[in-house]
């Protein structure tokens, strides 16, 4: 059941990793929670994927960067560029390690030696431990420490479950005061005027369930960030490399599908996605099989990939 | 007849000006003469379109950068950073405006705050007068100044036209000495033992006349630089605009296609390319008819399109 009113989507940009390749383009997603457009990472090309895959450059406004290479930040400035060149005048949130603020005002301030028409505000990331970053009142976005070869943060999507609606036939059936509702709508039971208790159930629709994604990249395996990704719907975990080059997934601080998958596995997640697939896998069947055999709910990511979370019944 | 053992051959990397569109590049070409390979301009997506169409990026030796708006450099830091991961060693040349130096330093500095594993050594450009920028044993490349809003270059390429080659069979027939070719090579008759002279032009092949290239843009229509592109071979220069907005065109420092036909025409090229099409033109053709209706011999320029200019005898 896709209901598009109430979406959860991930629409995938770019899924290769740090050496470009002729047909893909490195790390990007935007999640789209009940119309909230996240973006995750901005490797160069963004822009163009955004435009390719028609997702408005005007309904970005929080941008979440895991670490500072190249591969997951290039895109940055071209997309800021654009932003001011369409006229831009709302704030833009970016979150990351605290020295990005100095890399974007460096290169704004030699392009563009005015002000630009819109505020960026800077969220620096906290690398010691799991924290809130973002709230409103339908999502929550944590961050959590991930281990690589510079400070690096996974993040946390958390639909907030919300209260289930009232019957619009029922309210009328039983005329329903409207200083009623609310109290109703929380979990009270209506007392008509001839003494009946009508309960909460039959009045209302169901709950959902909170849906909730999680991003991991770039890491090394490592078990210390599986508390912070347990039982999500859908997990994104980086598998670089397949696990014939284990030893070069450690060193160079990246992970292998069989890793990733075993992350999945541990924290009980209910889909795994994986990419940022090294330049050297013309195809990444190798990398898919190994995950699935730990983990089979795996999909190895392409350009283009809208993956959906369905709404579930409480 | 295209002869690939003397290339003189123009790839197409981006075609689209400042805004992103869903199937164009920013600016970006590379100029294959003889085998030395020349990237003018560098939009963001530059490695990407290398590798779709197959420029190997150890080749590019000599960066040509027109001036510092985002939608001619955004590609560069992407393109360095490759080059550092593939592990180059050999000096980058880029000749530009002076300030990129301070811009691509200052970016580096910041990813890789080691020192990187080759020299780049920046050229800056004189923006008064046509000038020579590079010159080796086959090409000899000039910048010249074009009028946009900020300090901008266009570049000529021109082949040197060297010296005929003798014709094996002819050197043994007449049992020509070592000491006596490079005599002939450069014009001389050859007299036997017999005291009969043997011309030149039987002894040695044709000529072939010098090819050349020009590029120009970003800039409005200004008469001053049609002498730095008179009677080269290839022109390539924008036509962001139509003529209906010849207004826009000209508040922008841009040209329209008409105005590109028209220099063409004054400078009395052999082929006219045109490209750096706004975002707003979903189809190229308007600005292509009002070119061709000045100038019958004008191309509007694809992403990997292949330009050869073939050899000709002088």
């Amino acid at each position: 059941m896709s209901d598009q009113t109430m979406p959860f989507q991930l629409t995938i940009l770019g899924t290769s990793s740090a050496l470009p390749t002729s047909n893909r383009y490195p790390t990007a997603q935007v999640l789209n929670v009940l119309g909230r457009f996240f973006l995750i990472d901005c490797g160069e090309g963004t822009q163009t994927q955004m435009r390719k895959f028609k997702i408005g450059f005007s309904k970005i406004d929080h941008i979440f960067i895991t670490h500072l290479h190249g591969d997951h930040i290039f895109g940055l400035i071209g997309l800021i560029s654009t932003m001011i060149l369409l006229g831009r005048d709302k704030d833009l949130h970016i979150y990351s390690y605290s020295e990005l603020q100095k890399y974007i005002s460096a290169q704004l301030s030699f392009i563009y030696p005015g002000e630009i028409p819109f505020k960026i505000a800077y969220h620096p990331l906290n690398y010691k431990r799991e924290q809130l970053i973002y709230e409103d009142k339908k999502v929550s976005v944590y961050s959590f420490p991930l281990t690589h070869r510079v400070p690096t943060c996974g993040f946390r999507f958390e639909e907030k479950s919300g209260l289930p609606n009232l019957i619009p036939e029922k309210i009328k059936e039983y005329n329903i005061p409207i200083r009623e509702r609310q109290r109703i709508k929380e979990g009270g039971d209506f007392l008509t005027n001839e003494g009946f208790v009508i309960p909460h159930s039959e009045l209302t629709t169901h709950r959902f369930k909170s849906r909730s994604f999680a991003f991991c990249s770039d890491t090394r395996f490592d078990e210390s960030y599986i508390e912070s990704v347990r039982n999500v719907d859908l997990l994104y975990h980086e598998a670089t490399f397949a696990h014939d080059n284990q030893e070069l997934a450690h060193s160079t601080f990246h992970s292998t599908g069989k890793d990733a998958a075993t992350i999945a596995l541990k924290a009980q997640v209910g889909k795994l996605l994986i990419g940022h697939f090294s330049a050297r896998y013309k195809d990444n069947l190798p990398i898919l099989k190994e995950a699935q055999e730990i983990f089979p709910e795996t999909k190895a990511i392409s350009e283009g990939d809208v993956i959906q979370v369905e709404k579930k019944k409480s």
